[in-house]
């Protein structure tokens, strides 16, 4: 599904607008290597590719075939996939379970081909699949472009949802391996999802954004492997509330499901759950960044008292210690820090600091030193020059421990971060959001809860 | 204090990196109309201003006088002020009670002057006092350039956090009345400008960013006022932890007190408390609105349903309703919504009502007029044109029930959202923060805690 070399797009089109004709655009604009062939009954050419007016015209193995056609259309495609050598269909169209009425009679032609279907359907109702190190966007969503390859994966019953997590990890310049919009997994559940791509040597963090578990089980029991072996599943489940179920069942035609038992197998299966989806991004930028930390002492540098008071606050509100420094650290940090300053922990290094771009460096790394200290968190607000990054940079690269940064100003001082994004830094643009990603840290310590 | 006509720069400078320097800058740059008058031991000409030698060259009262130059000078000037007709004295510099050692003998000596001084002192270790209705721009930070004027008023205890709040409200485009960055607060406390910006007309919500309240009775009972009559106070209490009340008193020498006596005070007396700084202008941005919702039933539209979902979930989380609509209401949608989104509540408009501006819009309108809704939240991701973000604009006008918008995709698309900041609309970039904003608003009846 994630090396196709041959991609059949039923519904490409020349009509701006059309599901077809984004993903055929998005797919070649992107730099998609392999052979992309739109199917539209109309023949000729499409996005300057040739089109062939059906399926059959297809001589020879189809790896993915594409329907974003409205409904019926997408269902007689899907009927002519079964007689040709098709490995995934990607299920773009909606119109099924989730709609009702008709859609329900939609429904159930899909199951009925695909009772007996030779391939593997992702969908329908979703929004594709992306993969950015084979510059794969098999989507009609632009919102999933220009991101890094990396150690995340992402599945998503919402494609929205999963375009606005993709959007937010960009920013943060948190590699993606693969994201799958798992629309109404009327064949290939966020369980089967998660077992095969948690079990790329790649993956690291599995991000789900999940509104039903359809094989609740099978799900749990792939959390379960990633997590024993070594590594983190993060979720958001929609569907909490009342009200929110009832929402679930309009938004994918699915039953969100009694939510305290999904939470104690989450408990049990050590998924870390997230309450929502910014706070998902939150906990799986610091999970990436593929440090853990020995225990729950944190150790903080604040170029300013108040972000340093209400990240100590935070910090420890979340279970964590920030113990008062080393007698050796507050020697080091002495050098650098003015008299009006403080060096136990938090540590006020003052905008003094600021006037020479090494300095917050080299504190970052006495810190990051400290024995009695787990976790390093560097905050520093705006930033003067490039050499600034590049000193925390450097210090990150000097320790093992996790360090995470709280950067209230990066919005606006984004394009001279690239030195922290080439790193995979976890980068924050408040303490609130820093103790998101803390607390993430923790489920992967005894230590704290 | 906010309307100064004549502002005295002690440490006024020509050289880049000194306090006197900004602070002078900034006040010439950002437009302010009265007379500054740069005051340097060499004379001269400093901004293009011509400036005096000592303070006492100046002649006639000076309304306001800026100490920045290091400790011992700033002392000196603050005695040379009771010899002369000065009423305000703004201490930028640091380097008293919070730096300890020989901060102890500096905090002592400036005790001593303000005993029976005839001028009230902001700070000392403060970064100034803005008020952008004047172009006042006291102070030596660049974080509170281009604000809009408007109902806020900010008292911060720490300068940095308070910039960022004024950053990310001038982000939102909620408009600011006062900022005052009170610093150790040796002679105007928290309490004295709460009572002070607080009887201001224009002010509706105060923000507070406290880390000691050192007339915590006085603060409560101005507090209790604003309440009585109909504003909103919201509090940040930095040092809530035990480490951070620790690194509180390295900040600004300051004692933490009983954080389960302010948290009870608090409730009291009315102040909505905030976790922390973002939570905070979440809850500023809701209430700034100036709509109280009539109870704690919430209507919610959005254009993709995964976001319908999660705004549900925190919604009821927060003790809100999240009500099936009226049939009258769900008819109105049906002409806009297509057959596999939803009209019951959350509304899902889905993608396809991208496609024409106003239909957003109207959908709003109609849950707004919904007789079972008290808040009315949209939700959208990307704004095609500008036509879309007029249209909510306008459904907003047509209401008087608080209503929040969600859009994910503000900060890339915020050229276009100066409809809604004209309007103080409220808006959010994600679920969790409307949430934020949500609760503020709960605050405000009697139906939710």
């Amino acid at each position: 599904m994630f090396d196709p070399r041959t991609i059949a797009v039923v519904g490409a089109s020349r009509a701006k607008g059309k599901l077809g004709q984004a993903v055929t655009a998005l797919l070649k604009s992107n730099g998609y290597s392999g052979t992309i062939i739109p199917v539209n009954p109309s023949g000729g050419e499409i996005e300057g590719l040739p089109a062939v007016r059906s399926l059959e015209e297809i001589n020879g193995p189809i790896d993915v075939v594409v329907l974003a056609t409205p409904v019926s259309v997408a269902l007689d495609a899907l009927e002519t996939c079964t007689r040709l050598d098709v490995k995934v269909v990607v299920g773009v169209t909606s119109g099924f379970s989730e709609a009702g009425g008709d859609g329900n009679e939609n429904e159930i032609r899909l199951r009925r081909v695909m009772q007996d279907a030779p391939f593997r359907l992702v969908g329908p109702n979703c929004e594709g699949v992306v993969r950015p190190a084979s510059n794969l966007q098999l989507t009609f969503s632009p919102m999933f472009n220009d991101l890094r390859s990396g150690p995340v994966a992402m599945i998503s019953q919402s494609g929205a949802l999963g375009g606005l997590m993709a959007l937010r990890l960009g920013e943060r310049g948190v590699g993606i391996n693969a994201i799958v919009s798992s629309g109404n997994e009327t064949d290939l559940t966020a369980a089967d999802l998660l077992d095969y791509l948690g079990n790329n040597p790649q993956t690291r963090v599995v991000l789900c954004y999940v509104e039903e578990l359809r094989n609740g089980r099978r799900f749990a029991e792939a959390a379960q492997r990633l997590t024993q072996a070594g590594k983190h599943v993060v979720a958001v489940k929609g569907g909490r509330s009342r009200a929110g179920s009832r929402a679930v069942q309009s938004h994918t035609g699915a039953m969100a499901g009694d939510d305290r038992v999904i939470s104690a197998v989450f408990r049990e299966t050590g998924i870390i759950r997230a309450r929502e989806s910014v706070a998902a991004i939150d906990a799986v930028t610091a999970l990436a960044a593929g440090r853990r930390p020995a225990g729950n002492r944190v150790g903080i540098i604040s170029v300013t008292g108040g972000l340093g008071v209400e990240m100590t606050d935070l910090a420890e509100s979340a279970g964590f210690e920030v113990p008062v420094l080393d007698e050796t650290t507050q020697t080091a940090l002495s050098r650098y820090v003015p008299f009006y300053g403080s060096v136990t922990n938090p540590v006020d290094l003052t905008g003094v600091v600021l006037a020479n771009p090494t300095f917050v460096g080299r504190c970052l790394e006495a810190v990051a030193a400290d024995p009695g200290v787990d976790i390093a968190i560097a905050i520093i607000t705006f930033v003067p020059d490039q050499q600034f990054i590049e000193a925390l940079a450097e210090a990150y690269d000097g320790t093992d421990k996790p360090v995470l940064i709280v950067w209230t100003g990066s919005a606006r001082s984004n394009a001279s971060g690239e030195a922290l994004r080439e790193r995979a830094v976890p980068v924050y643009d408040s303490p609130a959001r820093a103790a998101s990603g803390l607390a993430a840290l923790a489920a992967t310590t005894g230590e704290v809860i």
